[in-house]
């Protein structure tokens, strides 16, 4: 930090550069950042809902989706999977959560606060479920809303979720999925998958700042919401119909409203994050550029070069390898690192790169590394290899020299060779 | 909006300039938009928990608050609004909410989602209370939250609240405040005025985007708070001790897991919008580096010499005038401009200016023109008043040549020679 000090006896903001290699948020496109450091338009400006309009149509590519209710929430993830929660779960509903990871916990928490009945059902951490025993569980309680997190990066695990729609559509049972940490590190299909309102987050595989929710609909979830439409005294437009469902608990994140906001009608719900949908707009449109496949393949070959480097110093990777997310990687830590923090903080002050550790039995158990968004470059994966290898020689766990590097190395050098 | 196309079909965002003297968001401090444009630092990186930890230091001096619990709420004004209501109002409790405008109605809202039992009194548009009659309703209700709007823009007015908090000691009432419009505009004493809670955002006098809300607790507030903590498994602590009031219904919007957040816990409740939260430091600190004060004169005198080119227009200003504030002005519609819609455009498209209309009967009845942060130079009020006399001219509403930015300039060079 630098700058000139002031009145407020601070100086500007400088942060430290980092390399964020942990579980998010992870460093930033350029042009992204460039774009929050634009000038504001009002909320009502024509310039401004056209862009509103457009980071609609680019979200409905990113969520590979035909839904036309595709829009930001504005607040971080955890704001998203509540506002589709609460606007879809009526009091007393039964909604089912399989949990594989601490955000599975998240879901049964906030399922169970907007008013639902939570049956949840668990797997040991580093494993997920077989799409057959969730659709038994689905058959079996009929559930309202099925409540579903893709890639949980507590365990740095994906669940399939190809294959439950036909069940859901059978038992009348929606499915909410929390795609925070796996959207655009890996395929992912809304509508192919058949499912009916999903959340993400701008600050994992999309590179962006965490703060604003992308969110989209289908067309049966929307027509579940709007039956819960309520509009308070001041704004209520003309012709206002207020919904025969009960009332949506939070005004925040009341996505009837939202949606209002988000149509012709612009219902002052609130004043959008003006830089925060700079921001989104800029991750889709640079994400889109590159193209969804060229970005998939760009995170599993870091991933496959970051596996290969742990893996040739003799580290030990964390979970179910079929089950693997191929943008967050759980390693073991060795025992002579104890609970794994000291080594963080060294690779934080003395290389500037950030990994992550991870929550409840795990926390102080497995490292997390992150491999995404503008992260996923060859450079970015040889210099944490080659810094995490001194780091933890300094602690006792000496590997082959340069075995890390090379191994990884050799993984960009064999792609290049296939690709040509 | 120009740039390069790209394989999403659409060009980089690049918004064109504005003016903005609507009622917010308004131009944000360069400083502001270029600590946007910074990198990100991970969420727990020592260097951002003192960012967060200046932030609090901050917004302590701009909410003239001894206040430990001062911090930020991941979303618009509107979310901290709602995270204080819903995390202070148990279910049932009485809330008074003194109406003058619709964010008194937006109050009532919220404090009824939330399970409040809302007693509202009303007073007509463009008039506030006398603190005495909220008093008197106060002793008569003995509600357990007094929930107050500071300055109404839907309104322009703005409430006194010096004096209510000693009858609410009697009564046991804790006064929550939205400051959303008036914070940083004019001066507003948190401690001296004995509030408990209080809301705003960035996108009025802070002159930052909208997008993250500073919320202050008193640590009576805060004890209430703490009593309804409940921490999701997955992420509770060692030692946890679940609170015994009633869980808080939102968890995004939990301030009891927020202050373990902001608290050397820092738990892991969501991630802290990054880019938001630089925003939000730097407002504070460009605000303080001029100081409050200062800043409080550069509103008053923008408002003045705009009132004063308003009035040599022979337009009529809106509201009793003893409690108009001064960093928004109500003017009334002339009926040769119909509902004052095509003025709007006019001056939006033709002069890249924008003012706003209002809400509810007032909607096409006032315009409503912002004088807010760091729009508040002789420049842009001189700007507006040209471009505005000239619109108005085509739309038959003719005025003295010259008359309105003459007024304006004559009481800028009053000042001038005021404070030599």
């Amino acid at each position: 930090m630098s700058g000139r000090p002031d009145g407020a006896g601070l100086a500007e903001l400088s942060p430290t550069p980092r390399l964020l290699m942990g579980p998010g948020p992870v460093d930033v496109y350029p042009q992204v950042l460039r774009a929050m450091a634009s000038p504001l338009l009002g909320q009502f400006d024509p310039e401004f809902t056209r862009y509103m309009n457009e980071t609609m149509a680019l979200y409905r590519q990113i969520y590979r989706t035909g839904n036309h209710w595709t829009f930001l929430v504005n607040g971080t993830a955890r704001s998203g999977i509540e506002a589709c929660l609460g606007s879809l779960v009526a009091p007393g509903e039964t909604v089912l959560v399989p949990r594989f990871g601490r955000f599975g916990h998240l879901l049964t928490e906030i399922a169970t606060r907007v008013g639902g009945d939570v049956a949840a059902i668990d797997t040991d951490w580093g494993t997920v479920f077989s799409v057959e025993d969730i659709c038994a569980e689905i058959r079996s309680r009929r559930p309202a809303v099925l409540a579903m997190v893709h890639g949980d990066t507590s365990t740095c695990m994906v669940q399939p979720l190809e294959g439950l729609a036909a069940t859901c559509r059978e038992t009348g049972t929606m499915i909410f999925v929390d795609a925070t940490a796996s959207l655009c590190g890996a395929p992912f299909e809304t509508d192919q998958w058949g499912l009916d309102a999903v959340a993400a987050g701008l600050q994992k595989c999309l590179s962006g700042p965490p703060g604003t929710s992308p969110v989209t609909l289908s067309d049966r979830a929307a027509d579940v919401i709007r039956t819960r439409r309520h509009i308070e005294f001041g704004i209520r437009p003309e012709g206002y119909i207020e919904g025969e469902g009960p009332r949506i608990t939070s005004n925040y994140l009341d996505l009837s409203m939202i949606l209002d906001y988000w149509s012709p009608l612009r219902l002052n719900h609130h004043t959008e994050s003006t830089s925060m949908l700079y921001a989104a707009r800029e991750c889709a449109r640079v994400i889109l550029a590159e193209g969804l496949e060229a970005g998939f393949s760009r995170h599993a070959l870091a991933s496959r070069a970051l596996r290969a480097g742990l893996t040739a110093m003799g580290l030990e990777l964390f979970g179910d390898e079929a089950g693997r997310m191929v943008n967050v990687t759980g390693v073991h830590i060795p025992g002579q690192c104890g609970n794994g923090d000291a080594v963080r903080a060294e690779l934080l002050e003395d290389f500037g790169i950030e990994i992550g550790t991870s929550f409840g039995h795990l926390a102080g158990r497995i490292w997390r590394i992150g491999t995404m968004g503008h992260v996923c470059r060859k450079a970015n994966i040889l210099r944490f290899l080659a810094s995490f290898d001194a780091v933890l020689r300094r602690h006792d766990v000496p590997a082959e020299p340069n075995a890390a590097v090379d191994a990884a190395a050799a993984v960009y050098a064999a792609e290049q060779d296939r690709t040509g």
